[in-house]
C-alpha cells in the first residue's frame, strides 16, 4: 500500500534533473552547476537558453549558429497567422498564447519526432517564437501591424522593439535580458512538471508546453506579477501618501487573513536569489524613469510583509515593477515569463524523453464504496 | 530533505478523489463508490458523466435537464469553426482537438470562472463539444459538411450519427454507449494527473483539460489503442493465416525485447475489469460483421502474450476492434477515448479547485555543481 505524502507533493522527488537546483536555506539557485549569481548580467538569454537546451556553454560560433536559429524562428505559423485577430479580440494574453502555440505544430517540419535532434531544433524554434506570438497578439488587439524583426538583435532587444515598434535603449534591453536569464528555469516548479508528466507518455514537444503554458496561467503561478502590480496600481489610485497607502492595503489584508501575492516560496526560506537581482533593477529604472513612485512603494511593501508575517518577495514580486517601468503592458507580465520559461520547459522535455519513464502517481480514494446503482426508472 | 521514491510517481500518492477507485489486485474499478461491471450495459455515459461531475446519479428530472445541457452543448465556437479546415489539414486528430479545446474558451461564457457552478456548467459544454470536434475535424478533412447533430439522440448515437453522416443502430450505439462508460475514468492517469497538476495553479478548466488532451496523445497513454489496430492491420495484411502470423510477430517483437501495445498496467496485477466487457463487445461486433477475423487474431494474441509474459490485455486492446468494427477510423481511436475521458477531467478540474493545494514537487538533482561561468570572449 502506498504512503501518504504531504499534500500537493511537497518535498516529494519527482523527477531527476541536471537542469536546475534550488538550495532554498541557502537561497541559491543554479543552471547546469552555474549560480545565478553568476549568471545574471553576465551571460545573456541566448547563452542560458543553449546551455539548458544543449547541455554545455556555447563556443564562439555554437552561439552565432543558435543565435541564427532563433532569427530564423522568429516567425509564426500559417494556422496561428490566420487566427491572430479573433484570438487577440477573443482570448485573454495566456488563453491566446496556448491557442497559438498549440497550432504552431501544423508548421514545425520536426512535429511528430521526439527524436534528441528534432527536439533541440524545436526548443530552439519555440524559444524564438514565443516572444513573437505575444508581441503579434498586442499588435493585433491594438489593430496594428507587428513591426519587424531584426535579426541582428538578440531575443530581449527584438522583442521590445516588436513589442513598441521603437527600437530599445541597450540599458533597457539588457535588463530585459538579464530578467530573461532569472526565469528561465526554476526545478520542478507546475508548469515545468505539467510539461514533464505530458512528455512522460511519449506525447511530443508541443503538447508539453502547451500544457505548461496553461499551468503558468494560474495565478498561483505566473499569474502572481500581473496581481502584484495590479495590487500597485489600485493602492496608488486610492489616493493619499503611496507608501502608507501601502502599509494600510497589507495591514487590511492581513487582517482579512488574505494573501499578499508576490510573497513566500514552497522551496526558498530566505530570500530568493532572482528577487535580489530584479529590486536592483527596479530600483535603476524607477530613478531612471523620474518617477519611483511605485518601486518605493514595493520597498514599503516588502517591509510590512517581513515585519509581519516574515516572507520574502519572490521572483514575480520585483519582476512586476521592472517589466512596468520598461513599459510592458500589465496582461503581458506572464507571458513575458513565458517566453523565458519556454527555455526551460523545452530543456525539461528533450530531458524527460532522453530517459522516459512513465510519471503516473497513485490517488487516495475517500469517497463513499460499495453502492448499489439503480436503474433512473427505480430511482 | 526528501527521499527518493520510485521513478515516474509509481505507488507515491499526488491527490485524494472521491471519483474513482481501483483495486489492483481484485482488478476492480469503481466510480464514486459504484463498481464498473455494476455500470456497464447498465448506465448510460450520460448518467456516469453526471455521478462523476455533479456528485450523484441523477434522478429523472435531472437527468433530462443535464442531456438539455449536453444537446445545447453540441457546437463549435467561432473561432475554432473558423479554423476548422485549416487545423483538418495540418494537424493529427489530437494535436488538432488541443487546438480546438483551447480555441473553445473564447466562446465559453464561464471562462474566467473556477466557481463551482461555473465549473459544473464548463465541464458539461466539454463533455458535449468533444464528439462534436472529433465528427467536424473528420467531416473538414473529407471535405464534406458536418451532419447536423440530432437533439433527440444521446451521446454516442449522436457522434456515429455526425461521423458517418446515418444513424447509428440501436445495438452499435448501445455499445459505443458503454464504451464510453468504461473509459470515463480512472484515477491518476497521466492525463488526469496533467489536468489536476495545471488546475491546483488555479488555472481554468480549459487549460487543465487541453493539458490532459497533449498529454493524452502519447503513445504511452492514450494512443496505444491506435497502435494496436495499427498492429492488427499490418499483421492480416502481410498474409498467411492469421493467427498463426499473429503468434510469428508476437514472438518476433518479443525476442526483439519490443513493447507489445494493449498489455500489461502499472496498476492492474489481474485483468482489468473494462478489458473483459470491451472482449465480449468486440466478439459480438465481430460476429455480426460476418467477419471475425480481428477478433481472433486479438484473441490469438493475448494468449501468447499471457502463455509468454504473463500480461494481461489492457483496456486498449480490445477497444481497438470494438471501434474498427463500429466504422471509426484508426487516427480517431485516442479521439474518442478523450471524448468519454473528457467526463472525468472535468470531474477532476472541479474536485481539486474545490479544495485546492498546489502540486509542486521536488526534484533531485544529478547535474554538474559549482561551475564557472567563463565569458564568451575567454572561452
Amino acid at each position: 500500500m502506498a504512503s501518504v505524502p504531504a499534500r500537493g507533493l511537497a518535498d516529494v522527488v519527482a523527477a531527476s534533473t541536471a537542469l536546475s537546483d534550488i538550495d532554498g536555506q541557502a537561497g541559491r539557485l543554479s543552471y547546469r552547476g552555474y549560480d545565478i549569481n553568476d549568471l545574471a548580467g553576465a551571460a545573456s538569454f541566448e547563452e542560458v537558453a543553449f546551455l539548458l537546451q544543449r547541455g554545455t556553454p556555447p563556443a564562439a560560433g555554437e552561439l552565432d549558429s543558435y543565435r541564427g536559429e532563433l532569427a530564423a524562428g522568429r516567425r509564426i505559423g500559417t494556422l496561428a497567422a490566420g487566427i491572430l485577430g479573433g484570438v487577440a479580440r477573443q482570448q485573454r494574453p495566456m488563453e491566446a498564447l496556448r491557442s497559438l502555440v498549440s497550432l504552431g505544430s501544423a508548421d514545425d517540419p520536426d512535429t511528430g519526432s521526439n527524436e534528441r535532434t528534432a527536439n533541440m531544433r524545436k526548443a530552439a524554434r519555440l524559444t524564438a517564437q514565443q516572444p513573437v506570438l505575444i508581441a503579434a497578439y498586442h499588435a493585433a488587439r491594438e489593430d496594428r501591424a507587428l513591426p519587424e524583426a531584426d535579426p541582428g538583435l538578440g531575443t530581449a532587444a527584438n522583442f521590445l522593439l516588436q513589442l513598441s515598434g521603437s527600437p530599445p535603449s541597450a540599458r533597457a534591453a539588457e535588463i530585459l535580458d538579464t530578467c530573461l536569464v532569472l526565469h528561465a528555469d526554476h526545478t520542478m516548479n507546475a508548469s515545468t512538471f505539467a510539461a514533464r508528466v505530458c512528455a512522460a507518455t511519449l506525447a511530443d514537444m508541443h503538447s508539453a508546453v502547451v500544457a505548461a503554458l496553461g499551468t503558468l496561467s494560474g495565478p498561483l503561478h505566473g499569474g502572481a506579477n500581473e496581481q502584484v502590480m495590479i495590487g500597485l496600481i489600485a493602492i496608488r489610485q486610492g489616493g493619499g501618501d503611496p507608501r502608507d497607502a501601502v502599509t494600510r492595503w497589507v495591514m487590511q489584508r492581513l487582517a482579512h487573513g488574505e494573501k499578499i501575492m508576490g510573497f513566500g516560496h514552497r522551496v526558498y526560506k530566505t530570500e530568493d536569489p532572482r528577487a535580489t537581482h530584479l529590486r536592483r533593477m527596479s530600483a535603476e529604472l524607477a530613478a531612471a524613469s523620474g518617477d519611483d513612485t511605485y518601486y518605493q512603494m514595493s520597498r514599503r511593501m516588502e517591509e510590512v510583509v517581513l515585519a509581519e508575517k516574515g516572507l520574502f518577495p519572490n521572483v514575480d514580486f520585483f519582476a512586476a515593477t521592472v517589466y512596468h517601468y520598461l513599459g510592458i503592458p500589465t496582461d503581458l507580465f506572464t507571458p513575458v515569463f513565458s517566453a523565458s520559461r519556454m527555455a526551460g520547459w523545452t530543456a525539461h522535455v528533450i530531458e524527460q524523453h532522453a530517459d522516459n519513464r512513465l510519471i503516473r502517481p497513485d490517488s487516495e480514494y475517500i469517497g463513499e464504496r460499495g453502492q448499489h446503482w439503480v436503474p433512473l426508472g427505480a430511482r
